[in-house]
């Protein structure tokens, strides 16, 4: 199994945190350099025209994208743990959770959306600030909301064990924390996401434990 | 069942269609119009804190948001006919294609992001249609080479059978007129958007034929 990823992309993270929790280790990974426009060459857009992070190919060949659809992949391929509770209510709850982030805030914050931007709007890097803080303030204020104000939260977003919503939300703090938004005011999320850090497999996915990455955000 | 809707959300739509395929009538479809922005109304805000529609709450007070969430609910508890095939690999795909609609473009152009750009950046009119081409264009020809260069493409995107994967490309179509995209460079993608709208169930999900809706977009 081939993994392209780069060590900020935080679909990639979300991905990388999967495999790390099934035990799944890929033969290769492989950098695409996002900053560098890799993504963009034809070889990476030969496998996801799309020219997003992460990919995933199979030894067979099979082609896997967008990093909700791979997580739910590896659950019904690779069943323990579990990324997913059994009931239908909580699965959706569970996966609302994760698209608020996936769907709601990440999309708006990706290189393509920046560069947009940067290059047609001229948003100096304040600007560039200004606008992920303001779609990860929403995003954390309705998760803090959801998260408080359900009795299904337990000691992880659905009751005691990692879902993708775990996922998904640790991944939207390194987002968080990257544009100087401050977490404190989410006790829930916060709780939760210090809970995520001490595990394993999510502490050997952040982004700055890849190689190329800098010493901080 | 209470079904919190907007003539003109896409992603309201994409519920709404999964919802005619299943043959789920809600038993009450409670409007939030969006430009007056009463999803950001504390009676709504306390139904979705994320302040977003679609939005279901069922008889027994159970709150379903998130339109892929949703979707894959309605397709849990009500199996037939089925919105996503049944091998892993191929359901991975449909997911994929689907988020490349509703993770990687409509995001992009809800009215929250418009809002944004017109009072933060002064982007005036001509700008916000420009911005809504610019994404619409990217994931149609993402979907026109993943859709016409597999051979799991059939009548639909996934073979023969409509999958969540037909309901976020024909929602992408809607967007994609919106915006004045052309579609006609996207020969798989239109037959398959064409197909889509013979069926009754998309055809009464279409934004035009809801309660409010213009003449035309």
């Amino acid at each position: 199994m081939k993994f392209f990823s780069f060590w900020r992309s935080l679909a990639a993270f979300r991905v990388r945190c999967a495999l790390n929790l099934k035990g799944i280790a890929p033969d290769e990974v492989i950098d695409i350099n996002l900053p560098q426009g890799r993504q963009r060459e034809d070889s990476f857009r030969k496998i996801n025209p799309m020219m997003a992070l992460p990919a995933l190919v199979e030894d067979d060949g099979n082609v896997l994208f967008e990093s909700l659809a791979i997580m739910e992949y590896l659950d019904e391929t690779h069943p323990e743990p579990p990324l997913l509770p059994k009931a239908p209510k909580a699965r959706a709850r569970v996966r609302a959770l994760a698209q608020i982030v996936a769907c709601d805030t990440h999309p708006l914050i990706v290189p393509r959306v920046r560069e947009y931007l940067e290059h047609e709007y001229r948003i100096d890097a304040a600007g560039l600030n200004a606008w992920g803080r303001h779609w990860h303030d929403m995003s954390l204020k309705a998760l803090e909301a959801l998260l408080s104000g359900s009795g299904e939260t337990g000691r992880y977003c659905q009751g005691d064990r990692i879902t993708v919503a775990d996922i998904c939300v640790a991944g939207n703090a390194i987002g968080a924390a990257y544009f100087k938004c401050d977490v404190a005011p989410y006790p829930t999320v916060k709780r939760i996401v210090d809970l995520c850090w001490q595990n394993d497999a999510f502490a050997r996915a952040h982004p700055l434990r890849q190689p190329g990455a800098p010493a901080s955000l």
